[in-house]
């Protein structure tokens, strides 16, 4: 049995160095990335038995990204290798204050979109202690949007705590879709994690500061706890993080973390990684589930990728940490 | 009025460094390549005024390919862009004996696949020279073999020189498709470049050597000239390149040339080009056009990127060189 | 006819990686810069019929920048390929605070300071909307000034509206010369582009801010617009931004941008290339020249290499941008 | 119950970039290699279940060096991490005739070398359809000795099928120490991987070619199999490979391949792999071990790092391969 | 004579690109550091006759250092190549915040570990201006231990002016271990470089800021001048430094550098390099040894590498600095 | 007393990568060479002690060059630092038969050139065992012609062994202005080193081998040993290489060397180097200093850059070795 199943896309991601300008590109770094995957990896890396279910095309594209998975120690029992469908892309470009950073999604026809209900048992597979998908994957396709539907149900069923992050990409579907589809998927939903501006724009529901809205969110559903997470964009390469959690009773606040940005992307998906962590292993302590999930959050936004390179050991040292100094 | 207008496909080619396989890659050198563009590109570099037609996908990477493009110095007003369809790519990792080089084509959904009527008025825009196309074209889309042949036959009515390189590709279509589809358009064609494999392969014509295959092409259809190109592949990263011509009457030979390859995309396209422009600029000497064909296109070849980086004043010291020293 | 010409130098620049020094390099990063170069791109990339009009070495070296500049979509026409001189080049090591950038300049025999009177047929030439000008070109050589003179003076019988940035680099003349030399030019200049500090050593005139310098350049001389740009260097990677035109009438402001600088050469540029393009194609509303030119220019801060790469709607974009945060 | 288990040391290997000196270097390229680690590695890429058993210092570099080993599939369940000893590294330069490539090893107090009689139970662990070791790991130290030969024991007495390969390294120790240790070992080996020069080495035993060697070895011992590998350096970049097998009845040839060597490190081991896989899914058939062997090796070694990146599929495809053109 | 001779260990610094964790590397960037060849480069760099004593292993990775050396104009002819021990290591990945960044000793068994009593006559070695060692250099290893301690001797009865950094290492010795060895040495020193932790953890000195610090090291031991650095952490990424000195009779302040930090390894080192530089050729001024200090210092912290690759023109201009534009 | 001088230009060198031609670049890899200064170079990696001597401009580029010699260990007290003239530079870029490769120099008004007879004190500077010099400094300009005169007679009359590289380049002057000026140079001569191609082109002397050319040359002129370098151009990346030498007794043949070149650049120079070396340091015994200089010849270009970075022990081994295995 796994710790976490997560279920979602996986897209190479195609980067310019330097600042660079996508139109001036000479090179691309490579990585992987992909909401829900980010969470695997991430609760991989701080020591859970993690595990991410997705389709990939067949070919050395598919193996490329399974490999880079695998470096992680995420279990890849659960990939499909497909013959339908191609791999998704994504381009980044990296901004610099007042230009804002900027990524290109070329993910037609990518092999989950193609899924099939033969494709996968859920009932069988999601026998995992905390399932986790995002918004993102019911808006891939009418595939995954019952996919996600159907993956949900039976792990409830078999009696995971499902956890599940908003994420809104209004390249891939409109507000109104997404409110349709995704309202009667949070009767399955234990953990919802969202933003303020997602909030508004899924749910339509606002608040005067995200306390507010976590109460209003938690008075709509039957959530067992709703986290927010909040950023600052000081500037575009200078940002503060911080998150809260709710559970009906009680706000669990962190600190403000000012941060240096290296690499954001896949920051939001290690908030999740880290609370999920923490919740799990720390006796369903919220407070301590959000003081992981702020660390490995601001961590993971200091190295480049998608993907969280920091450990269980450095989560701890930074929630001690009192100095700036090099660690020799 | 253009000296030469060809009309394809343009694809991002995304290369890995350092002879990496694609499944341990982790940069990829970015470049642009496409047959008929890779023609342009190559007349272009010799001097001739010479257009590309096509469509691109609007934003940055249709500006980034639009942008390499410009630098060769084509003509790039005959680029329509679009907000039909996406970039073509393809993942190039190259090889060392025994392991040959490989190509990873993620063409599908292209701009240019989804051509309508609309986007090109052929008859008026087709005022040129010569007109180049190869048999990639057609295998994209329905609304691509549409397009060339209509674009064909107005070249030919407008009084161009017809030029067609008859790549097969048999990842698009199948030989049978490829004959259906490529015997009628041969009526338009002046110039046809192909490969002995290539002739067996779409017109079922065989010889005992290049000289056979070209009479019985030249029987069979009604060309001007027919060139073809011949590699051998003594290793992998040793070649042999020549390519004769026959216009009927008589075969024109050249020298057999020894490579070290550094880069072999877009060789034959680059022979194309010489040749289109010695047969243009040296009073159609046939004779001149191979030689001019065969020397661009082993400078070409040692060169990284499927655009060709040599000049004219390179093809011609080549022609007249005698040794292999440093040239200070 | 073009919507602007410019004339000047174009070099090769070489630039360490990560903030080494010179004398640590074991690498240089090519790129190709030079003011007036960089309005011509500028004005290229927001959609302008924009040529630059100098002169280049023969060879691979001249063929190199010709290439680089192909690439922004400048028309090429006007440059004239020379056996006279060589490539200027110019060297930049990148600083960080409290070290500064240093520029070392390797332009001594470049083919545009050995120019000669029968290079270009000004009168001929200069048929544009807007001609473009730079203190630096008559600085480079006496052929040089000779040229800059009788350029702006056919320019203007050509009705062209001349813009000047003075742009004044005291490695290459004092300021005494510099006055000598620009003071009678400036009859033929309708924009003057400038900056507090350049018009005191040029002009020697100064005020207690900007305001009455730009009152004071215009009682002085008879231009329409005085335009002046003010940096803040808050340290070397975070600077400020802004600038206010002067039509004689009323001041043009705009806002204060916040930088994180990637790279500040040609940022003035670009405040040109912005400002020339706002007032050509918005029928001559200084104001959104100004807005133009500063949202221009503070993109092509954060890009490398002296050219702008980003793109009019990219300009738009900015000028109504509410938040920092990443652009799917 | 694995399919092959191996024990062994893990070094990072560090390479100078573009044929550089070491002397001259300013980068290295990381990689991760070892003996019976590049064998787990090579049929986890073939599709065995695969496990590498060793320890890694606790800390980011043994992180690093087990992440590596995880993106190739091997199974790391079986590493201990441990506080005595330090990371073994080594360094590259590769060489162009006439000069070779060099390495340094910098092995000392690696933490394997530092093993203690309770790190592993090899009785329980060594439960395995193969368990594979080479003359490396008993030459790190006595404690290595000693782990040897246990674990050598316990797996012949689990049942499992014993392969050793010879691998004398001189820099380890002498000749006679080898002799010394490694033919009381030799009772425990079903399949010996051995050259010509490593047999006379360490065994002592000549003949006039590897038909005769492989003969007096099986008549020496009790193996069941020998295979032994010949390369042919025509020149540093230019080998040829290949080896033959011989279970005391019949000898098992193959082609010799003719490489343009990319990086031959890890070669030897790729047979180990490719003949441990052929042996054990291909019914026992010696022949197609053979084939399998030296197509997988030769393979590898046109690939960088010493693991190797081709699959089943890749192996298959050459042993079947007609040209050596593109790969479309 | 030298006008300071140094002594201590060197070792290769490999750190990871672009902010990259350890855990995710792939390339080493290469460098050469030590604390004490750290101000043997500065004082070469800065004009004075300069060299290092150390031990290195015999060939190419002892040869790769002493060429790294010899680059920055150090005299290389007081290294001894030596049989025993390796190149010492370490590794560094640069953090940004909340991530300090992280360095990784891989130092055992060094050469000058190894030193034994034959290797230097330091009697006749250290006719020298200046002898100036650290803190680092006893806590390597009893040898080191002892050599340190008889080579601040025979320096001290040699005449020299004895510079001592404290650099107190936690990796490598306990507090009491450094206390009990360096009290002794301190008998032996002029300059003593500090700062107010490393006086608390070494002297167990305190004081309610660093004047008092500096006079009670004074009142405790016979030092000519106490110099105290100080190093705020804004951020990972930006600090501010100043230095203070004290004679026993005044104190000598300078003003507080802000900094974008590009590496600030040998920073430190670099104050060093440039007060004992102002110290020796200012006719002991000391307020201006402390600028130089300062100035130098800050240089280095924008430069990648531990070695500082300013020169004497511009730390004297940077005292006379007062824009932070492009230095043209 | 330094064991050799040799006098003449550096330049900085700025060559592309991936066999990129320079039209195309985008990236330069930065190195220094000259052909006397390689020679300086290869004899101080080799043990001697040797001295460069020349003018390099003041500044960055200036230091940036004398550190990269000084890395290797040659003495930079020669060298003049000036504040006339700019630094030399030269372009290369890489071929593949059968493109061959380029070289564009860029050294017009380089320091060196505008030598003036105050510069040097040739008389008192010249007290080394060998002066060495080529054909190239006294082409540089007529101040270089006349200090080379001047410093060949002095050296001589300071007992020294005058060696000589005829070293022709026609980018320089012309064969008649050579001949003119070299011939009388000839007196000073003890060693002269030549190629075929070079001594006809200078001398006017032929012969049906090189043999006969050796003898031809001694005839005419006092040399006491004439050397003569022999390249085949197999291919562009192939080459063989050797050399004879000729004491007007005796030819002191080779084997002929079979090259995979690296960086054929500077091949000659190391020659010469170890010719010299070996001359010095066997007892003038020609046979071993023939062998020593094709030894170092042919390892010098299997390494980037114009440096030798091979030593004395790999000379000593290379002449020794018996296979091109890895050396382990």
């Amino acid at each position: 049995m796994f710790d976490i199943i997560s279920f979602g896309e996986a897209m190479i991601r195609l980067s310019t160095t330097d600042y660079k300008r996508i139109e001036q590109a000479d090179l691309f770094k490579l990585s992987v990335g992909g909401g829900e995957l980010n969470v695997a990896v991430g609760t991989a890396r701080l020591g859970l038995k993690s595990a991410w279910m997705s389709l990939l095309p067949e070919g050395l594209l598919g193996g490329l990204v399974r490999n880079k998975i695998m470096e992680t120690g995420v279990d890849t029992s659960l990939i499909k290798f497909s013959g339908r469908g191609r791999m998704g892309l994504y381009f980044v470009e990296f901004g610099a204050s007042p230009r804002r950073s900027k990524v290109i999604y070329d993910r037609k026809l990518s092999s989950i979109s193609l899924i099939e209900e033969s494709d996968f048992n859920f009932k069988e597979i999601l026998k995992t202690r905390v399932y986790h998908v995002s918004g993102i994957t019911p808006a891939l396709s009418e595939g995954c949007k019952r996919a996600t539907g159907e993956s949900l149900k039976y792990a409830k069923e078999n009696g995971a705590i499902v956890s599940f992050d908003v994420n809104y990409r209004e390249k891939l579907w409109s507000e109104s879709e997404a409110q349709k589809c995704l309202i009667p998927l949070m009767d399955y939903v234990d953990i919802l994690i969202t933003t303020e501006e997602d909030t508004e724009r899924v749910f339509k529901i606002k608040g005067k500061n995200y306390y507010e809205v976590a109460e209003k969110l938690m008075k709509e559903f039957s959530f067992k706890i709703v986290a927010i997470t909040l950023r600052e964009n000081i500037s575009v390469l200078r940002n503060n993080w911080t998150a809260i959690a709710y559970d009906g009773h009680k706000f669990y606040n962190d600190k403000k973390y000012e941060l240096e940005l290296v690499d954001r992307f896949g920051g939001g998906d290690s908030f999740s990684a880290g609370f999920i962590f923490g919740y799990l292993t720390e006796n369903k302590d919220i407070e301590k589930a959000v003081k992981y999930g702020n660390a490995f959050s601001v961590l993971k936004q200091t190295n480049p990728t998608d993907f969280n390179w920091a450990n269980l050991e450095e989560v701890k040292s930074l929630l001690a940490q009192k100095s700036l100094r090099v660690q020799r």
